[in-house]
């Protein structure tokens, strides 16, 4: 049943029992994902943080910090979550399951770094590290030093302007979940370029964030360029 | 110059100018170990979480991120930079070396973890564990989750006392640095069991523990046994 989780996360577990002890919440049992979480924070905080240092060798110790507090935030490893369809793996108490746990915010975010605990612990640190960044590339991608304060439907806007096209249009697809935690699936249309990337997130606005992300990865930008 | 500093440490770096730039403080130039110590913070708080996973496989989360928010802080990581005399390594600009910089617990503590950081980017992950856990020997092997709230000073005590032994002895035996910046030198003596052991510290009272610590290693006194 985890078989398409572990080719999404592109990571075969040794021991599932530890892949499912990552995906199963303290509502389910005993044998719950916290203390993994507390690991897969931890390794994660040092893979980004390894990642920005050889990524951005002129900046201050200040900006990584603050690259990287954006990155490792609930809302980002949301999103994650969601482009691996995690909630469909989580295993979750009676009451949690039927108030809609599954897609809640802060559950998925917390799976999903105790996901990373556990391939830390199975198949160690570099490994682990390489499935992380893989799933950050677009994020990672997408980060610039000079450009901190623009999110990706900025950057992607400006790109459009800068070339005289016309804007990107996001449409709703489809909401998904209960009314207290839903999740948007957007689209984001660049007509003129043939481009039409999709995103979801517990936001319209999150989702679009993300749809603009991969818009802006199909143009092959890289806000790195300086 | 630094030989003695990589012999304390029990680690040789392949990258000499790994080493210079931890030990640099950005009052003595553009290099300085900012960056770095970005780095070794993560490292190191990666590295403890692992260890207290391990050591501690009942205890909640709750009770790791405790545990290690101890290990990590400030004091901690002085007492190991002045079990390492690091303070005599620094690079410091003129003004702050004229006011005791030297001897200041946070440049101590900053620049171990860029030290740590160093050496993960110059031996890789693994081995910068091993230097890691080893100078955290002691301190993880007094831990205890019966005893959260239970210091050396207070845990040698009642060692003593089980047996009906006299209490032990702490001596000052010297103060180095500047009045705003001293650190103190002690010992701790239990005459009837032939032990003295010293510890270093900010003040007297963490000279005092880290003195406990190491006559607590001498009497084999190993805290984790229930």
């Amino acid at each position: 049943m985890t078989d398409s989780l572990e080719k999404a996360l592109d990571y075969v577990y040794r021991d599932k029992s530890l892949l499912s002890a990552a995906l199963t919440h303290r509502s389910h049992s005993a044998q719950h994902n916290e203390r993994l979480e507390f690991l897969g924070d931890s390794i994660l905080n040092a893979v980004i943080a390894r990642e920005l240092y050889a990524k951005f060798p002129d900046a201050p110790e200040g900006d990584l910090s603050r690259l990287r507090a954006n990155l490792v935030r609930q809302d980002s490893l949301h999103s994650l979550a969601l482009s691996l369809s995690l909630g469909g793996y989580i295993r979750l108490g009676e009451g949690e399951l039927k108030s809609g746990g599954a897609s809640r915010p802060s559950i998925l975010a917390d799976a999903l770094e105790a996901v990373f605990g556990a391939i830390w612990l199975d198949g160690g640190f570099e490994v682990a590290s390489t499935v992380i960044c893989r799933l950050y590339g677009a994020m990672l991608g997408g980060l610039s030093l000079e450009r901190p304060n623009k999110d990706a439907k900025t950057r992607l806007q400006e790109y459009l302007q800068a070339r005289r096209l016309p804007l990107p249009k996001y449409l709703l697809i489809s909401t998904d979940g209960e009314a207290h935690a839903q999740v948007f699936n957007m689209a984001c249309e660049i007509e003129r370029l043939h481009v039409r990337s999709e995103g979801r997130g517990g936001s319209r606005r999150a989702a679009e964030q993300m749809a603009a992300e991969k818009a802006l990865e199909m143009l092959n930008f890289n806000t790195d360029e300086r």
